[in-house]
């Protein structure tokens, strides 16, 4: 099921700018119980990267009302948002009248085994690095050729997650998912002001953490940082927070903080839930 | 008129990759008299792109076949081709089996006056920058949002292009150009081994250069260097080569070297034309 523009539809026109040159952005948003979660948060972010790419944001009434009729018809599922600069032009200059592409799709929620949140996953380091560009990140854009390639750079299914650096060989997040480490009881996570995505669970987290008086610190990350760690997890909308149990050949421990994350994040998205009605 | 894997058609699917990653590529060819210009070349870098991101590429007998059935119908137009790694999936892992999509379509030539190629061009710096990323440097890849927002950056219709700077502060190329410099008779241009696309004109340039004995220095290129310069200019498939008049507020001459490059190519087009059939 795919509403573009409002109508029931399922392909759009090639001049589109989303195709034409990824001109554009999108929110990958988890459905339980037919219910969209962190919607308010999702559509919030959505604008503040609307505003930074110089998009006019798509009405929220219109797209709360467009995903909840999507959600409404999964129990558990996951909606996704994509909006664009729209059609226009062959050239990078954005024609004189925008009208912005907003689909937003209905999919099946993936199949990950209860392992991977319980006992936690094995992750790998990527070769394919992340560009440092300021102006785009943080942005759920969609130029995720850097994404594609480091996604691409294993097949082995026991490995669920690979860890990006970027171009100065700092550690950043994985593929798909904010990545977080406690040494001695500090909660470390990369800054994203030079590149990556600014994860909505990522911000629970670090409000969770704040909330509890926990000392965090957000900046450079090496990857020696990350393999002292006492504990590690990963982190999205759609799979919540999975621990790390290996990174290459090391092994790390489910730690007691990951733990209650997980348990804090749980808890909070029934209030989430309640507070965006 | 647009040909979507050989059917003629207007739209793509919602679940293709070129729209939900920018997972793809793209080359953009002048037609004359109804021949595309430097065909082989534009396959070769699509075929040596599709390569690097891991992308089957098209049947080049094919792909001709479609390039001239619609530069036929064109006395001076743009022939676009896109290769995507086709529909597949929600996530950035590829499908287990890929089916590329390939979309070839025709476009009005732009209605540059006269005056940028003689008289040359006003051009500006732009203040957003280019990552660095060496897996993806020199393709043309669908990953344009740095080149969209630079060129968002000014509405002056006195100004014809933007130059663009690496995260680091060095200058790398236009917004839709190559940009080429010379100083006491030598070549300068940026190298592309971290950012920018490698253009087709960029390199008949550079061995046209080689062929009359010019000395040529591909490596990193300051602003300072840049407004130092004795003749400027940028070039790419559709234009071919624009003299740089004036940078920010500084003036340049039109060089003789800059027409000598002008001629090269108007003579270079005709043979490497004939060299395609």
């Amino acid at each position: 099921m795919i509403l573009i523009n409002g109508e029931s539809k399922e392909h759009i026109e090639v001049s589109d700018r989303g195709l034409q040159y990824g001109d554009g952005l999108f929110e990958t948003i988890a459905v339980k119980s037919g219910q969209a979660q962190f919607l308010n948060r999702h559509l919030q972010r959505l604008n503040a990267g609307c505003s930074r790419l110089l998009i006019s944001p798509p009405d929220n009434k219109l797209l709360k009302n467009e995903v909840a009729s999507l959600a409404n018809q999964a129990d558990r599922a996951v909606v996704k948002i994509i909006v664009t600069r729209g059609a226009g032009g062959r050239g990078y200059r954005q024609p004189d009248v925008v009208k912005p592409t907003r689909i937003v799709s209905l999919h099946p929620y993936p199949d990950y085994p209860n392992s991977y949140q319980q006992q936690g996953i094995r992750v790998r380091f990527c070769a394919t690095r992340l560009g440092l560009n300021p102006t785009l990140a943080g942005i759920k854009h969609l130029n995720r050729l850097e994404q594609v390639l480091a996604r691409s750079e294993w097949h082995d299914p026991t490995i669920q997650e690979g860890i990006m650096f970027d171009s100065d060989g700092y550690v950043v997040e994985g593929t798909m998912t904010n990545l977080f480490f406690v040494k001695n009881e500090v909660l470390y996570t990369a800054s994203l002001e030079k590149a990556g995505v600014a994860g909505i669970i990522r911000s629970v987290v670090m409000e969770q953490a704040a909330l509890h008086g926990m000392k965090i610190f957000e900046g450079r990350v090496s990857r020696d940082d990350l393999l002292s760690a006492d504990e590690l997890f990963v982190c999205n909308s759609v799979i919540g927070i999975w621990p790390v149990r290996q990174i290459e050949h090391q092994q790390f421990l489910v730690g007691p903080l990951t733990r209650q994350f997980q348990h804090w994040l749980e808890h909070f998205e029934d209030k989430g839930v309640q507070n965006e009605q």
